[in-house]
């Protein structure tokens, strides 16, 4: 299992705010069953590796839905093979170590 | 204001865990006296745009005085002059359109 | 037609060095037959965005197979949906201006 | 010595084109003779790593004097003390390879 988090950025939005277009994001997230949490610089999601994926394929289209013809999406996965890894247990193995 | 999101990850390690490197990190971000949210792929800071900078550079250091001989850091910097930014308020304003 | 920066980086490889490891994912574009181009700090490959999150989806699973743990990945996806996007042609463009 | 990956994305620009404010972060790296190169995704640029912060801090600021109010940016730093890094090194040791 595998954490990934993504932001995925409209360009051309006339205005500075863009929390819209991130309200759709998590409705998707919502409607998919998505185990996530949500951050202020993205949002964090949890899953098998290959569904993560094809999360990120679908959020990265939702802007475009909305009329929006430029998107930047940003994507970081973190992929153990040696061991579940499950949100909030990366923070917590940290904070232990304190 | 702004946010910033870091990640520090040490590279050549032996083991998979990097636990210990990211304690460090925290470690100085309470020295610091640093506004931040600890999540499971990164570190995100509210400060001003300088101080995030200088932040972002003693950060970056910490593996080095362990003995690690190679660090990728990623930094993703979200800075608004139109309005205060402050941790959480993003996340609180999507929450509220939904 | 979009443009995808990625970087797949392998935790845990004892040495600082992961040229290897880069080279895997390089022959895999080739047989790929993928339109690339390798930088310093990753490779952008151009296509349809389908198609990309295939692609990255198998450079993602590359370390694994010489025995590696743990990959954290980056991916940047610019996407536009107003021209055809085409590898060089942003530099191209920006160049054109100064 | 480091290399370092920075895109700079003003948020609002109406348009989704934004080559006018990467000419503009071109044009500073040229005054402060950095040494640099122009990928489709982004500025890889080579230096001591404290200077790189520096100018990353100079190009965040870029939009903002456009009378952009919000701006986005990402950093990649790739950082050995075991060995001099340059600009195009890693890219001929993944080619030596193949």
């Amino acid at each position: 299992m595998a954490l990934m988090e993504i932001s995925v950025l409209p360009i051309g939005t006339k205005l500075p705010s863009i929390g819209d277009y991130i309200a759709d994001l998590v409705r998707l997230l919502d409607e998919e069953g998505a185990i996530y949490e949500l951050t202020d610089m993205g949002t964090v999601i949890e899953g098998e590796i290959e569904s993560l994926f094809e999360l990120a394929a679908k959020l990265h289209e939702t802007p475009f839905k909305k009329g929006i013809m430029r998107v930047v999406t940003n994507i970081e996965i973190d992929d153990r093979r040696d061991k579940k890894v499950k949100l909030r247990e990366k923070v917590a193995s940290v904070r232990a170590r304190l």
